[in-house]
């Protein structure tokens, strides 16, 4: 079993890097707080003995030697940066969770046959610089490294430049890793595993994704002295495909979700007709056939309330990944270290996007996840119990062993 | 008839100060713009041999003789401030056209029996210091002095403060002028003389409004991991509500109109559902009965959407003016007067809020409008023509004069 109050500490000690507002962290990917948490996490792995390398994209990799030294290591770990008002867990549970295993193998005196490493993704959260999940796409061949370093904030400042100027741009090439299994721990993001009592989440799907950013020209005009038949309202018009998105999630249950979490009127003003409405639609399903048919009912659906309203509509999609099946191989292990550890748990599909989505794709990978309270997350009164997050990593201690062969 | 050539280079003049970023103009109240242009207009006002007075609230009043010494002054003007991104004419066509007239009157030589008095009330538009009208509101008395004074702008800055920094915080009591008659020049606003192609709007009435600021909070929670009965979401909210309002105003037609122009979602983060929403409802009628009615109706909706959602709901009323009906004498003038110069015209209800609305309440006052290209206003693309601006001056011209008794 692993140190979970040594885990703990190490949990609150990351966290008062980049404090946020309430009692959460704002450590966004890049930023100087983001460097200072990369410092420490650097720091405990050389304490513990790992050697560092960093590539081209700011990803840290923590090696533990195995006793083969031709064998490909097992990956666990996950992301420290953090939403503008984040939690203390998202991500970093993952991260410190990795290291944790390594501690608990050096004070049990274990040596491993495959080398583990702990990993840090870089720009997980996508906040900063879209989309979500940057840095691990590029290293699954999913996205161009020039086109990630290319990405902007909302300064016009550019990834590339940022993460060289907090010193973390590697040399390593990205993606050149031979990765036997990855495993990640990461809270739940949702309500499920509390709901109903269980420790431990054992992740079989992540669901696929689309975000579709939605534009809306009307005519700007006074609230007061533009009869009604004479309005463009491109404000009426989002709220409709608002109402929509709902609709249309409500038609896909079980397995589907949808809504607007990004929304903006212009001018913003009391007496003025919106004349530009600009939002993002996120719509969720495990089940690609679903995803595929609610994309086509969202964009239809738009398309006929902006007509109705005499709107111009353009829409792009900003964000997509697939539904993802995690290795059958890393899930049964996961599973089978639970029922071990005599763990309460269910299998669970991970309603977010996680490093080890893309990591799926190009290597053997499992998720473990822990609950968090309310179902909280992307805020700062995310919360988890000391208990949740021993039994989490105790799992993930007993995956990676077993994967990486005492 | 008024030189419409000099009354057109004024109005271009004056927009030379504070252009706005697509033609228009941003000379809000209170800013260093702001005085650049009422010491352009003092400017003109002393070159045609008019004494400046000034009150508390920063009201300018700029008076011509009359013959008779005792007799109580005719008022006409409207505001030299504009929206962020307003147009050249909104307001400033009343100032310049009140100033047209005097020079038109020194061009002939006439001299009226009432003094004529042209004024610029202070910030009208609202939009840096809420609410809207709020000179010429505290001027009718509807407004207390000190409570103006301490209207605060987004960055907290006082009302008073900033009237006084850019010197224009005269001592004149406010409210204490005797008022013979006021009549504002101003542009519709509005589509509906361009449409019907009519050159004048005899003003008859005022619509009344309300302005309701609705404040809903649900759970910021993950759009992903949260599944669709377990949340609480405060832009679906505001989207129905927005529906609502639009459907309530279509159920009052005619005279009656509705929309929601500041929206406004928290954290506004793609992958986040709101957890707050912040917004307001204009609803307008000339028909008391139907004001009271549509809020009544607004307020049951939200209420009934909130509950349904789970919702915490706040209502505040923000902003209030009841419908105006204007003085029959003064609107006869104005009808008599197109009538007499050959312009069509037709009787129209002002959708927008005027100071002159306000001053209805405590002196006989009508207004003048004018057609604007494609109903647009509070955007830079205002536009109208030299012979609307001509008409309008003519009309305001004759009324005046014969409010004024030559
Ligand atoms: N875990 C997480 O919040 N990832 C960001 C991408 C997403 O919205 O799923
Ligand atoms: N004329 C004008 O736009 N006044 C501002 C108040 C309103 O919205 O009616």
């Amino acid at each position: 079993r692993i140190d979970g109050t040594r885990l703990w500490d190490s949990l609150m000690r990351m966290a008062e890097i980049g404090p946020g507002v309430a009692g959460g962290n704002n450590r966004q990917a890049l930023t100087d707080v983001d460097a200072e948490g990369r410092a420490l996490f650097a720091e405990w792995c050389a304490a513990a003995g790992l050697t560092m390398g960093v590539d081209a994209m700011g990803n840290m990799f923590a090696r533990r030697e195995g006793t083969d030294p031709d064998a490909a290591p097992v990956y666990v770990g996950s992301h420290l940066d953090t939403q503008p008002t984040g939690g203390k867990y998202d991500g970093v549970l993952g991260v410190l969770g990795g290291l944790e295993i390594i501690r608990t193998l050096d004070d049990m005196e274990i040596r491993t046959r495959r080398p583990i490493v702990v990993v840090n993704w870089t720009n997980e959260e996508g906040t900063r610089f879209a989309p979500a999940m940057l840095a691990s796409g590029v290293f699954a061949g999913r996205h161009d490294l020039d086109w990630a370093h290319a990405r902007e904030d909302a300064e016009g400042k550019r990834f590339g430049d940022e993460l060289e100027r907090i010193g973390w741009k590697g040399e390593e090439e990205v993606g050149a890793r031979d990765i036997h299994a990855l495993f990640e721990l990461h809270i739940e993001q949702g309500p499920i595993l509390e709901a109903e009592g269980r420790d431990i989440g054992v992740v079989t799907h992540g669901q696929g994704l689309w975000w579709l950013e939605i534009r809306l020209t009307g005519k700007e005009s006074h609230t007061g002295s533009t009869p009604m038949h004479m309005r463009v309202n491109a404000g009426l018009g989002m709220a409709r495909i608002t109402e929509a998105v709902h609709r249309i999630a409500m038609e896909h249950q079980p397995d589907a979700v949808g809504a607007v979490g990004q929304a903006n009127v212009w001018p913003n003003s009391r007496n003025v007709i919106p004349g530009r409405a600009v939002f993002t639609v996120d719509i969720r399903s495990p089940d690609r056939a679903k995803l595929d048919a609610m994309r086509a009912a969202v964009e239809a659906e738009a398309a006929r309330i902006a007509a109705d309203l005499g709107l111009g509509i353009e829409i792009e999609p900003v964000g997509h990944f697939d539904p993802v099946t995690f290795d059958p191989g890393c899930v049964g292990m996961v599973r089978a270290a639970a029922e071990r550890l005599g763990y309460s748990h269910r299998d669970i599909v991970s309603g977010a996007g996680h490093d080890a989505c893309w990591i799926a794709g190009v290597a053997p990978t499992a998720m473990v996840m822990c609950p968090c309270k309310d179902g909280l997350s992307h805020n700062e009164a995310e919360e988890i119990t000391p208990d949740w997050a021993t039994a989490g990593c105790d799992v993930l201690f007993h995956a990676v062993i077993e994967a990486a062969e005492v």
